[in-house]
């Protein structure tokens, strides 16, 4: 990555992210002003293959820009990466025509697009979904009510996770318009953090789509492929949330004073300091790591069919895991640093913790990392790595 | 403490708190009806003496009482009891006819004292304050800016902590009516939880009181003396919360499925719950056993004197910082349980998070009680119990 | 208790045990002399009643004197309650010829007695236990091979908890002197700490009791009931190791010089001992709820039948469980306090870790126990406490 | 690094270390016939340059290696790359014959270098050393106490850091080699871990050495740099461990069974192994991360230079507390995982959290560490990375 675009999106977060904490963390709906600036900058949807009009950023790259983007604010960070989830798929997965029917206008215009996984009742578990896709000639008809999707109130286009209807045990990933007549979003949720984000519920009634709009593969598979990048970045969240906090811990303490010397001098907070920045350099090392595998399977020239055959990454997954673990740690330790001062809406700390709180919580809960990791890296095999 | 008293406290919060979560967590401004009615229980400031109208409850049975509010609301436990802060200090140090002029209303009528002890400047050394008392003829003249003081926009009297005008190191403690003129408060605070609760920002510029509203002593030490009923009970808001979070999950889990059984049957569920069960004991167990430590010094014939020595009580601290981190600990597991819900409004579990925060906050950060405790109650003598 | 009592075994841990960490952490059979010399206290066993030369001491005193012991060595305090787990499960379901037999001699002598539930293949599942039964006229015969007994190598009788052989859905508890032909001690195992207990092996070859030994009611929830007391007394020793590791920090922090002043003028250390000083508060605080709430029932006039009813106290459990973890962090902190020094032999620390490291190891895994609290208190019924 | 090299290591520790556990854990000596055979191996001092018969491997190929015998024992672990320490300071700053001198023995026969810093009095504070170097026309005369010296015992030379006898602000590094007259070995400390390794306190007394046997540069600060190679290995010692302790675990977990199932199967179980992995991946990620930026330093033609201007890695410390504080955790829980057995010398668990402790404790506690990383990281400059 040149400096340049790095410089360019630090710029963006110091402009219009750092001095709006209190607008952002108020939002009805997401600020789509905001976001069109990012697209000025030239940055947005940084991933794309410079062929559909992106940079053809690597995932590292991506570690570092989300790092930049989730320091001025997460939601905003989690707006404009999350369409990697979605684009990591149709890159890998779709044919060459819905790829550039699908990536070139998000390249171009820097927009969005959604994914539809999570249903009500299916919870975490996503063999359990009820959305069903039918063929009908040459048209894919799907059918079914999606419960949690990022992004999916103003993206171009939805990736759907569904179920074959004509044999349970075949899921699909199948690209359909947001326009497509039967897609209707049924409420934005109201979360307790990333406000600047949207997710919404989307019912879809019988969307048809062209049959070439179905990804190749099987959906779950899929599925678990784009996780690989979009929970690296999550965890990524963590890390600029946490250099967030530590930056406002030490300006604070640059000015409060205790025992006639500022605070910045005294041994306890410190220490307490000392242990955030250790924090901090071992979630980037982790997440660059996780990012660095991804891209040297993304790189080689079987990517699709190694991806196909692994599957989730298991650095992907210990990223989130970790950085939700400890960004906890660091927002449960920065919010005790500023008196009362930090239990009012006049710190933005408070924000910060509920931002914070996202990372252990979507796309798969710690509880379900573990076993997931326990049952593909840990029960497998001889002597162990 | 009657059975009865506390069924009626049961009553009341199952009627006016648990039902009424989004209601509470969104107020500008205290809900005083609801607050009335509360006192048409009678438990109104419970632990007021008979003599005053008060049910003259031990702080064991206030214990109980707050967590029983705070299982409902803790904002609403924390307004209902932290006038304890005050009129512990003026029923131990005040006249005669101090306590008849403040305590009996409070008792007759469940209205409320707020103590006024924290200035910006300050911070957690309260022997930097600035706020001075001075006497002139027969009254005392007190000036000063005050920063967070909970219910003082509504409190019939406030108990003022300020340093003498002519000796610096001299501090006292001043009752000063609410209507006193130059009583005025500059706003209240915009807090991230306890959002049923107002804790305000006060000037006072040269109010005028009898000289019989100083109480007798020390205004630091007396201060001392009154946090230790209201740090206990504040410990024991976490108690309340802890025990909201722990049935939240089990009824969730009662209903929710994975892999074909409630999750209420799954091990891992089982073990986090197993493992917040026992922070719930251990909470309990602390802050009755400080509670009955500071019933026992109340109950002795000296006890005025006695508090006047010894001024804070270890366990009162010990039981606000363990209680702090045990809530926040059972706070983390909580939120991680409802999955993609509990990061939305739709799950009280977010107000939950942003209420238990306050305990680690208010009155003593963690590392200041620690510092006391140290230099307290460790460094001092001989071999250690 | 009198506070001569506790004065006593004060003294003795004082001159036994406080000055011989690096003897005691070597031995390779159980220091009897040393307890004997206990025994010259008249503490001996001191929760016996005093019909049978006994002190008739309460178990929350028991708490005091394990606080004291264990402050010296924890094996010592290991080997001098865990009697107790036995001698109340005769007391509360033993004849009175048998409790006469068995108790009277321990009231006297200050002798031993040992349980015998584990076994190899069961583990924490007591009900697989193949421990056999047999009636044969007016004897039991009892056959099985024992896992691990603490005291057995030198008690006068062993409770062996076995299966009917006629019904294996039924359980005895059955009392069988130590020099009954067929008692076996297989091996003292080598323990990783507790040096100065010993904990056996035993295999049980047809030995033969009068069929009065067996104890009123079934076996595995006479087990339970015993493991009340034993559980709180194990808690208990971790308050004690700690409050010798606190006062080991600042002994060290008297005398170590840092930046030209004493370690323990330190902010960072004040930080932890305040820290440290909390979770000691807070273990003592809930080993003494757990215990109260063990003696009002011991001293209700149905004290057997309520037992027999309820079985485990939820609060030794959760003292058990609190206790371990929080004595485990208190060795976390301690073990990091010395420096190299703390590393060696030269210093106790090492002696200290691995003897905490016990208390949530026996007598139920923190797993286990988890799991015991979730099914016994969390699952059942309605709004909980 | 070609693999063939890990493959010898990860022979050679399969066959010597592995199986040997009880016997590294009890010894009084460094079993020095074990080392012989690991140089036979050819990877003995693997960082050696070429030229001076080493095979030259990276910090990032020492990670791996370290992690592969640290598997093994970490106490061997610790043997055979803690001379890095030494060579470092001397192949950066030693003149081109003291290299040759001292280099060239080391790759050929396997040979072992030591550091000596620490003295009893100066503690973490290595200013406060009284080791004084004094220049007596061409010679160098060393006379000190040394208090923590890895390998002094048996190492072909030491690397002292002394204090100028005329210069009290300024310090030495001076090669002493291990026969000089005046060099003296007082003991090998007694230590609770690291068994097969040996640490020893060294006297001086008027050693005399060519003046060419002192690196150039400041004492202090070279020990800075040579500390940052081995706090990394050591950081990585707890990768090793905490990788044996989830293979022992997952070992015991298929045999042994709960509820009629293997507890491999159980999921209270899965996800201690599934957060343990996460864990141990975290370790790894870090610690490669920070030997890639001390590669890159020392591979950079002014690596010296650049060297003496930063001194201390960042992540060299970082690396250092993490994984110590990870570690400890993989113990907490894996020494929990065994039951009973868990807390006998028959599993080897017990000597696994014995060698944990060290990481936390050698080379800069982690209040030391926490403070440095503050002050030379966190304090200085503008916004932050």
């Amino acid at each position: 990555m040149s400096e340049e675009i790095l410089a360019d999106v630090r710029e963006f977060t110091a402009r219009h992210l750092v001095p709006r904490q209190a607008y952002l963390d108020s939002l009805e709906t997401a600020p789509l002003p905001i976001y069109q600036e990012f697209a000025r900058t030239g940055a947005a949807n940084w991933w794309l293959p410079k062929e559909y009009g992106g940079r053809g950023l690597s995932l590292v790259d991506g570690v570092d820009i989300t790092s930049e983007l989730s320091y001025g604010d997460a939601g905003a960070a989690f707006t404009l990466f999350i369409s990697i989830l979605g684009t990591t798929m149709v890159e890998l997965y779709g044919s060459d025509e819905l790829k550039e029917r699908c990536l070139a206008p998000m390249g171009e215009r820097g927009s969005f697009c959604a994914t539809l996984g999570s249903e009500m009742a299916a919870g975490s578990e996503l063999a359990n979904i009820e959305t069903t896709v039918t063929r009908d000639g040459n048209e894919l008809v799907v059918t079914g009510e999606k419960y949690f999707s990022t992004n999916a109130g103003f993206a171009d286009f939805l990736v759907v996770i569904a179920r074959s209807s004509t044999d349970p045990d075949s899921y699909g990933a199948i690209v359909v318009p947001r326009d497509t007549p039967g897609v209707h979003v049924v409420k934005r949720w109201d979360m307790i953090g990333l406000r600047s984000s949207g997710t919404y519920q989307v019912s879809l009634r019988e969307c048809r789509v062209p049959v070439g709009n179905a990804l190749a593969g099987p959906g779950l598979r899929l599925l678990e492929i784009g996780l690989n990048a979009s929970r690296i970045l999550i965890a990524t969240t963590a890390l600029g949330i946490s250099r967030r906090i530590r930056d406002l811990c030490l300006e604070y303490a640059r000015d409060k004073r205790l025992r006639g010397a500022p605070l910045a001098a005294n041994p306890v907070f410190a220490a307490k300091l000392g242990q955030m920045e250790m924090q901090i350099d071992v979630m980037r090392s982790h997440c660059r790591a996780a990012a660095r595998e991804f891209d040297e399977i993304r790189e080689s020239p079987d990517a699709a069919a190694r991806l196909a055959r692994q599957g989730t990454v298991k650095q992907a997954v210990t990223a989130k895991m970790f950085c939700g673990q400890a960004g906890w740690q660091v927002v449960d330790s920065g919010s005790q640093m500023f008196g009362g001062l930090g239990y009012t809406q006049e710190s933005p700390i408070g924000k910060l913790m509920r931002d914070m709180r996202y990372i252990s919580i979507v796309e798969g809960g710690d509880d379900v990392l573990r076993e997931l990791v326990y049952k593909r890296y840990v029960v497998p095999g001889g002597r162990r790595t």
